[in-house]
């Protein structure tokens, strides 16, 4: 089975997927009286689209036993969906560009656990993969009456693992 | 100066105002193949509103020194505004209901650090009062072109000390 080993999570290289959600010096403002400074604006939020609402949840994640192997992905065509880790501990996102999914263009991350993450529109995705310790995660996404989650299982000569 | 005490932040104490953000038992829900718990839709967000938009960001908040005194509060009359504590540190919420401003209505709850707050549009709040040491909250709220934030200051005689 292949292997892939993650790489560090920048806003750059993630910048195909979505955003990165972290304290970005050029987006910050002093406000409150000089109390506060405040990173604005982190992420592209799309919540709205054919009747549906901003949601916001807690995840609480189990890290996989390694071998950690990715034999599936999902997206979410109408919405984007935003985490950011609320435990402090590092994590790994796995993603591939919106469209057909093209598994040769599978990226994996590593995130810092001050990093959080938005997927935009149909951005392909594993699911939360904590690392150390279980590890919550504020999400905030579509909510809408129909579900919006297409998922594709990989072949088997396709499915890797996550060197870590 | 009169003083207020902090009383502990719970969901039924703050539901005038609007909801807390927690890991709630009954909203409890398994995905991923059984390795995450997802607790789902903690907060009644309204960021649409008359062209608004969600948008996310980083507050880094200094504590007060103490004494911590509320002269003022502030309200955003059409969208809502969730707080949630990214580094695990207890702080301070000061609400009042929406509406005309009802001074003998103001409450002040202490958030644990696994504690979120979601403010209903127009409720009255002070800003971001980070206790020990800086701390970081991820912020949700609505973004547009006009600025909706109205502040007030309280009259001298009804500024109050938070004891804590």
């Amino acid at each position: 089975m292949d292997s892939i080993v993650p790489e560090a999570l920048t806003a750059e290289a993630f910048a195909p997927f979505g955003e990165v959600i972290e304290c970005d010096v050029g987006r910050a403002q002093t406000i409150n009286a000089g109390t506060c400074v405040k990173f604005a604006d982190l992420a592209r939020l799309e919540l709205d689209r054919d009747g549906g609402r901003a949601a916001m949840h807690i995840y609480r994640a189990i890290p996989l036993q390694a071998p950690i192997v990715v034999r599936r992905l999902e997206r979410h065509a109408l919405g984007t969906q935003a985490f950011f880790p609320i435990d402090n501990r590092p994590y790994l996102v796995v993603v591939a560009p919106a469209g057909l999914l093209d598994i040769g263009r599978i990226k994996v991350f590593r995130a810092t656990g001050n990093q959080g993450v938005n997927y935009r529109q149909g951005t392909w995705h594993h699911f939360c993969l904590a690392l150390e310790q279980e590890s919550r995660f504020l999400v905030v996404d579509r909510c809408s009456p129909e579900a919006d989650c297409d998922e594709i299982e990989l072949p088997a000569a396709q499915q890797f693992l996550i060197k870590i």
